[in-house]
């Protein structure tokens, strides 16, 4: 008998600034990759631009603190072409190549930004993504929530520099947590919230379960 | 009295390479400028990315040579970004202090060359326009026509340097011409198309007629 083969599987990983998804993603790694390896499926974890030459120069343009005459239009239509590129010369291919990619931030961060917290309609954002992405959604998505206060206070704390979006004041935070409840509650088949505001080790747990629910068969 | 005032008016001019916007441009500005003299109105020539540092950035993405994974949808929306950029900061402020504004290819153009170019289906290509400018559409578009064998030989025979786009074979020249065709038929109002096979004095004269046209008041 050949190995069971999976079709590629995309997982992505949403939240406010501070909710803690890149120390997740290190903290639960080790023990997907060890079903993973159990099981003959490869993981792929990565982030717009991923490395993608044409997808860092655009996002150079974006995160440039001295670029704060871009307007929340103008970000978006950046955003979803560099997603545009990572998604062809990246996870297309791994997907195709039947792995499990991992995205930290996709196409619910638009929405949530630029839409609930920039104030741009939301059908158009979500045009915009389509277009961007022909229609790809995740098969999952693992979304954070955590407080402004909190996640702020994260931020502030972390060592990683601050850029521009970073320096959004709280109010905004408090928009696009609301629109990610907005999203989570209207794609209850396709994302599940994640209480974020609890300690590393539970939020990672949580995590995890919710991985090994929706994919007992590899995780 | 006081001297009349004018809204501020939006041209644009149009066509596929070669058709000599460039050229026709800076043969009719002078006679442009002394209108607009005699009549009180200042005008301000244009193309995109026109010196805005932002758009100058996304366009450097679009026209390196080295750059040619970038797709027809992530071009189009690199192109509408830099487009909303050289709007808000440079087009916008002009016509509200009530300028002619001369556009060297505007909305137009991303149909013709994504839309019926490169394959992107029209209607996206239309709304991405319109989310781009807030739906500003030109007061007058001058189309300069021009066979593909007449419009590339002059590219060829110019001294300026040949860019990804100008690489095109001959086949993308005559859909993108089919497309300004299809645009210009279906937009009688506002589009002027205009034989460019002629020579340059005559195809001078006919645009500056068309300009007279549409605004006798001014020019």
């Amino acid at each position: 008998m050949t190995k069971k083969k999976f079709k590629g599987i995309l997982i992505t990983l949403e939240g406010p600034e501070g909710a803690g998804k890149t120390t997740i993603l290190e903290k639960i790694l080790p023990e997907l990759q060890k079903n993973g390896v159990e099981n003959g499926v490869e993981i792929l974890t990565t982030r717009e631009p991923g490395g993608i030459r044409i997808a860092e120069s655009i996002r150079e343009i974006i995160l440039a603190p001295e670029n704060t005459a871009i307007d929340g239009k103008t970000e978006l239509l950046l955003f979803a072409a560099a997603r545009r590129q990572h998604l062809n010369e990246k996870v297309r291919p791994a997907l195709a190549a039947g792995k499990v990619v991992i995205i930290d931030r996709f196409i619910d961060s638009s929405v949530a930004y630029q839409g609930y917290g920039r104030g741009i309609d939301v059908l158009d954002v979500e045009m915009i993504n389509t277009f961007a992405t022909d229609g790809l959604l995740p098969d999952l998505t693992l979304y954070l929530d955590v407080a402004a206060e909190i996640g702020l206070a994260r931020v502030m704390a972390g060592e990683r520099e601050i850029n521009r979006l970073d320096l959004e004041a709280q109010e905004m935070h408090e928009k696009v947590r609301k629109g990610y409840k907005t999203i989570a509650c209207a794609n209850p088949e396709r994302i599940v919230p994640i209480d974020a505001s609890k300690d590393v080790e539970a939020v990672a747990q949580d995590t995890l379960d919710a991985i090994h629910n929706k994919f007992p068969e590899i995780f």
